[in-house]
This record gives C-alpha cells, structure tokens and sequence, in this order.
C-alpha cells in the first residue's frame, strides 16, 4: 500500500494552495510542455493515474476524449473531484501500486507527477502497457531524478551568487525522504535509464523525453522559474505500445 | 571541422598513459557494460567512429566481425592503430563533422566517447541511421550530460566529508570548455533528453539507456571508482534502425 500523503491534514492543506491546485494546468509551468506530447484526444479513452483534483481529466473531456478514468488514492481529492462537472467522467479510489485496468481497453494513459510515489514501477508499467491497445500512448511527469537523487536536496550559493544543486547518490535507487508540505513523504527515487529501460522491458517504444526547461516568456513572468534552467525538476516522457 | 585535440603534443601524452590507452578495453570500467549492449558480431560489418588507437575494431574482429571500419580524427592515434596488426580492419582519418558512410552499408555502427567532441549531433545521427541496414545497431557511450553540465566541473566537500556534484546550467546546451590533459578542451553539452530525441527524430528505436555505475566488485579494486555512484560519468545508449 501507498504512503497516502496526500490526506494527511498538513499535507493536503498545503498541497491545496499551490497555484496547480487553485488554477488547474494553467498555473503547471510544464504543462504546455506535457501537452505537446499528447496526441489527439478526439473521441478516445484516456486514463488518468493520480489524476488529483481532476484537472486534467475534465481537460481531457473538454478536448474530445470520449471517456476519462481517473484514478487517484487520496480521498480528500477524488472528493473535490467529484464537485466538479464529471459528465464522461468516472473516478476510482485505487492505489497504483495494486491498480489493474482492463487488458486493451484504452487510448491514452496519462500521469503528472505521481510515478515517483511508486515503489514497483515494472509492474505499473507492465500493467499500462496491457491496459492500452495497439499504438494507444502513455504520457506522463515525474520528478527528475536529477532533482530527487540527492541526499540533502536544496540549492548551493557559492560566493559569487553562482547556485548549484548537490547530486550524490544519483546511481543508488530507492527511497528519498523529504519534508514537502509535510515531514516523511516518500518518493522512490529511479535513474533516468532504469526509468526508460523499464518502460522499454514492458513492450514501449521511446517517443520523447523531455527534461523541462522554462521558457523565457515564462521566466520574465516568474522570476523563480530561473533556477529550472539549472538542473531540472521534472522529467516528461512520451512512449507507445 | 572538429577541433583535433588528440594530435596536440600534451593531450596525446597524457592521452596515451591513461590505462584505456595502455591497458585497452579492459581497463576502461564502463566496457563490460558497454559489451552487454551489443550484439552477436559474428559475420557483421562494424563500424567504430572515434576509434582512436583501434581496441574496439581489434576486439570487433576477434568476436568474429566480417568487417571493421575504424574512423579517427587524430593522426597520431591513426598511425598507432595502424601499427598493430590489422587484417580485415580498414582505417581512415575523418572529421565525424562531415564524415558521409555508403548508406545501408553496415550491421553495427560504435563509438566509444566521441560524440561528445561533435557539434551537430542531428546531422551525424541522421547519416549513421543511413548507413546501417535495417535491423541494423548503434552502440555508443558519451560523458553524462551531468557529468558535463556544469560551469565548474568538480566535487564539493561538505564539512561531514560528502562529496557532491555541483549541477547547474544543465538546460544550457553549448560548448563546455574544460582543461583535461590539455588546456581549452571544447566539448558540447546536450541534455540527455535531446540526445535520445535527436535520436529517435533520426529514426532509431532506443534499445537501452545506461548511466554507468560501476559494480561492487570494480570499487573494491579500485576505490576511486565509488564517487562514480555519486553521479554518473558515462551515459551508455543503444539503439536500432
């Protein structure tokens, strides 16, 4: 079972205030990057994995999608989700570690920054790849290992203003405790290759792999999305049966 | 034209006393990782670009390669490739830059830390997917786009002893320019996202993804390996026309 984070009090207060929680994917700095990735929605199935507050589910829907699951474990979020306008969506509470969809029975599979939660990543993708039919697609965001990998995961400044971000450990894979919005959220740290060769082990082709990089538009918006041109947080990928 | 550090004076010194140059794959640790990536060569026309003093193409031809074709910028590694024996080994002295093989010519196209020293990946990339025949390998190892990223080059030590990487301009793709055995060594960051896509834009399948670790058996005989764990040195691909 799941560390469910997300619906412990602290966690999910805090989690509930950040601007992808109150302004949806709009408010995601790498969501025009993810939704470059995705292929044409029109009337196809799609899943969502660790789908939150809904946001992309209902994005989805409103782009054509013929039908939308989304799956999610916490139950404070599948309850905001459910408050929200849901025609064509349906929500399960299932965690990912045990979830198993329906051999062939979607188009698209999607997840933002919920693999890294995930402690058996070759079964998932196992699973996801039997869930999908032939040339169906999985699209999803995790935290870059770059950015996970490390032991005291916080930036340098040296003397001169220049900032650095401490990598050790990148090749020893596991669990990293941090305290985001709340003390001992685990996450399951993986390398980039074990990442793509797992997806490869369960029958994907590689489609694209994007290490998110803000661009200049969205740094002069927000001057504190500079420092993700120094090491990147997040890790897109693309891949198809 | 690619700069030939190889043939100045101090480089190729340094060059040739390091245990890869005089000890062969052997003694390069990240080789039986790369060895794993490749396929049965028995009866293949292989290709190894960047073959510096030829192990690789003399390795090829003991596992049974029909063919190798060794390509060196560097005259001076040329001339000591040439030096030992070389039947059913054919060598030439071009620029990768520019170099143009006879499409759907060969089974197995290798590089051994070269493509790092190249400029225009796209269009060396596009050229080695037409030369191979379908079906056809491409095996290659690169320093790690980690490895490489940053301005400054080098462990920090924390007051506790632990070592770390300082990452920073890692979406900032371009030359590096470092002094390793000689001064003003230019080499060109891409991350490793644009590697693997400029790959598949090429056409080739990716087949695995290696961040070179070495194993418990290389740190006990040679503890200098361990700070490899820290952050990768080596970035290992292979991939399929």
């Amino acid at each position: 079972m799941s560390q469910n984070i997300y619906d412990r009090p602290e966690f999910f207060e805090g989690y509930s205030k950040l601007p992808r929680s109150t302004g949806g994917l709009d408010r995601a700095p790498e969501w025009p990057a993810l939704r470059a990735m995705l292929p044409d929605l029109a009337g196809r199935a799609v899943v969502d994995l660790g789908c939150g507050f809904g946001w992309f589910c209902r994005w989805a829907r409103e782009n054509g999608a013929a039908s939308v699951l989304g799956i999610e474990l916490s139950e404070k979020m599948l309850e905001r989700a459910r408050s929200e306008p849901s025609e064509g969506i349906e929500y399960a509470r299932v965690d990912l570690e045990t979830l198993d969809l329906e051999p062939g029975t979607c188009d698209l599979v999607c997840s933002s920054l919920a693999f890294h939660y995930i402690a058996d990543f070759g079964r998932l993708a196992a699973m996801i790849h039997g869930a999908l039919r032939p040339g169906g697609w999985l699209v999803c965001s995790i935290e870059h290992p770059i950015y996970m990998a490390p032991s005291q995961p916080g930036w340098l400044v040296a003397d001169d203003g220049r900032k650095t971000w401490p990598v050790d450990g990148y090749s020893l894979e596991g669990p990293r405790t941090t305290n985001w919005l709340a003390e001992g959220v685990v996450k399951h740290h993986r390398t980039l290759g074990t990442t793509l060769n797992t997806l490869i082990a369960a029958g994907f082709a590689i489609s694209r792999v994007e290490e998110f990089r803000p661009t200049e538009e969205q740094i002069a918006a927000n001057s504190g999305l500079a420092e993700e041109v120094e090491r990147p947080m997040f890790l897109l990928l693309s891949a198809h049966r």
